[in-house]
C-alpha cells in the first residue's frame, strides 16, 4: 500500500520568494495518490467513469525545507487507514534523500452528487487485507 | 459590448522572477470574459447548465510591462467579432492607467460533448445588433 | 487581530469534479493573511522590501462543503498565536453565512536567506498587546 | 535546435469542463523551453544565477482538440528565430501522435532589473550557427 513518484519543479510552481509556493505541494500529493490508486488496480480516471469520486475532506502539510525550480523531488505515499468510506494517506517529499516536507490527506468515497458511496468491493477487500 | 474588472495581484500568481507568471493573465482574461457575458445577460454559470460551453480555440497575449504582487490592475474586455458560433474578444490590462498587456481570445459555442452548437437566439440577436 | 476578505470563485479554480480544487483554498488564505497584515499596518510588500519574509511552516484545511464557480465566498482570518518568531493563523471560509471550510497556517519570520529573524519591534508590541 | 518533453496531465490542471484549462498549456511550453535551453547547454537555473532572464514578451496557443486528466502528452519545441536579444519558439502538443495544440512564444534576454542584455556569447554563436 505504498507508491512513489518523481517530479521536477516547474518554474510556474515558484513564487517571488524564489521557492515553490506551498499550495503546489498538494498537487504533487495528488499525483502520488493517483499513482497509488493505479498501482492498486484502480486508475482514478476509470473510477470516476464508474461514478466513484474521492474528494479531499482534509489535507495538511509540514514544510521543513524549501524546494526550488529544477529540483528533482520524490514523493512517497502510504495508506494510513481505510475505514468504511474514508481513506487517509501520508506523503513524504524528499530531495536527494533528505525529507523536506510531510503531508496527509483524508478522502471519502462519494458518488457523482457528492453522497457517500461504498467503494468498489474489490477495493475494500484489497485494502482490508492490508490494513 | 465591453466590460471591465479589477484584480489585485495575488502572491500565488508571482514567480521567482518577482513578477506575475505570464500564464496567469489568461485567468484574468477569463474573469473579464465572464463579467462581459454576465453584463450581456448570459451568466456563464447558467449557460453551462443549459448546455452551452465556450471553450478557448485560440488565445494570445503581448506583455509590455510586468505586474507585481499587490498591484491593482484593471482588465478591459471588448467583443471583437461574433460570426456564427465564433466569438472573439480583446483584452487590455492596465495599471494606474498605463497599459501593461494586451490579449485576444477566440471561442466557439459547443454542447456538452464538444460539438458545435448555435448560441442562444437572444445572444445572437443581441450581438448581431451591435456588430 | 482579525480581518476578512471576499473572493468570487474563478473558473480556473475548478477541476473536473465541478468544484474548486482543494489546493486553491490556500491561495485564498494567503489573500486573507496579506489583508490582516495590511490592516495591522504591515503591508507584506513593504515587509519583503525590508527583508522580512513569512514562509509557511505548516498549513491545513478541513473541507466541509464544496465551493463552485461563481460562488461569492468570505474568508475570515484570526491571529491564533504569536510566539517569538512564529505566527499562527486560523481561517474560516463561508458561503452565504454557512461555513464550508476551516484552515490553519503557521509561519516564521525569516530573512532573505531563510534564517530566523525577529519581527519588526512594532509588530511584536502590537501582537503582544493583543495576545 | 529542437527538444521534446513528455507530461502526464494532472488532475489539478483540469477545469469543470472536464478538460485541461487552457492557461496550463503555457506551463508545459515553459517546461519544453527549459529543456531546450538545457539541451543547448544553458540550464535556465544557471542562467538566472548569472543574471540572465528570459521573460515572455508574447505567447499564443491554438487549441485543436482538448486534453484530459491522465493523458500522456508530448510537447515538441523548436527555435523559430534568434535576433539580437529576441528568441522565438514554436511548440506542438501531441497525444498519441495526433497534434492537439500549437503555440508560440517570444522572449528577450534581460538583466535582473529587466533591462535588455546581450545573451551569453556562447549562446549567440551556438544559435547563429544554426539560424
Amino acid at each position: 500500500m505504498k507508491s512513489a513518484i518523481e517530479v521536477k519543479v516547474r518554474y510556474q510552481e515558484t513564487d517571488q520568494m524564489g521557492v515553490v509556493y506551498h499550495g503546489n505541494y498538494f498537487t504533487w500529493f495528488e499525483i502520488a495518490r493517483v499513482q497509488l490508486l493505479e498501482d492498486l488496480g484502480f486508475p482514478y480516471r476509470e473510477m470516476e467513469k464508474k461514478g466513484y469520486f474521492l474528494p479531499v475532506l482534509h489535507c495538511s502539510c509540514d514544510f521543513l525545507k524549501p524546494s526550488r525550480f529544477g529540483d528533482d523531488l520524490r514523493i512517497d505515499v502510504n495508506l494510513l487507514s481505510f475505514i468504511k468510506i474514508r481513506l487517509s494517506l501520508m506523503y513524504v517529499v524528499s530531495k536527494e534523500n533528505e525529507i523536506i516536507a510531510r503531508g496527509k490527506s483524508t478522502h471519502a468515497f462519494v458518488d457523482r452528487n457528492g453522497k457517500a458511496r461504498k467503494p468498489p468491493p474489490y477495493f475494500q477487500s484489497k485494502c482490508n487485507r492490508l490494513n
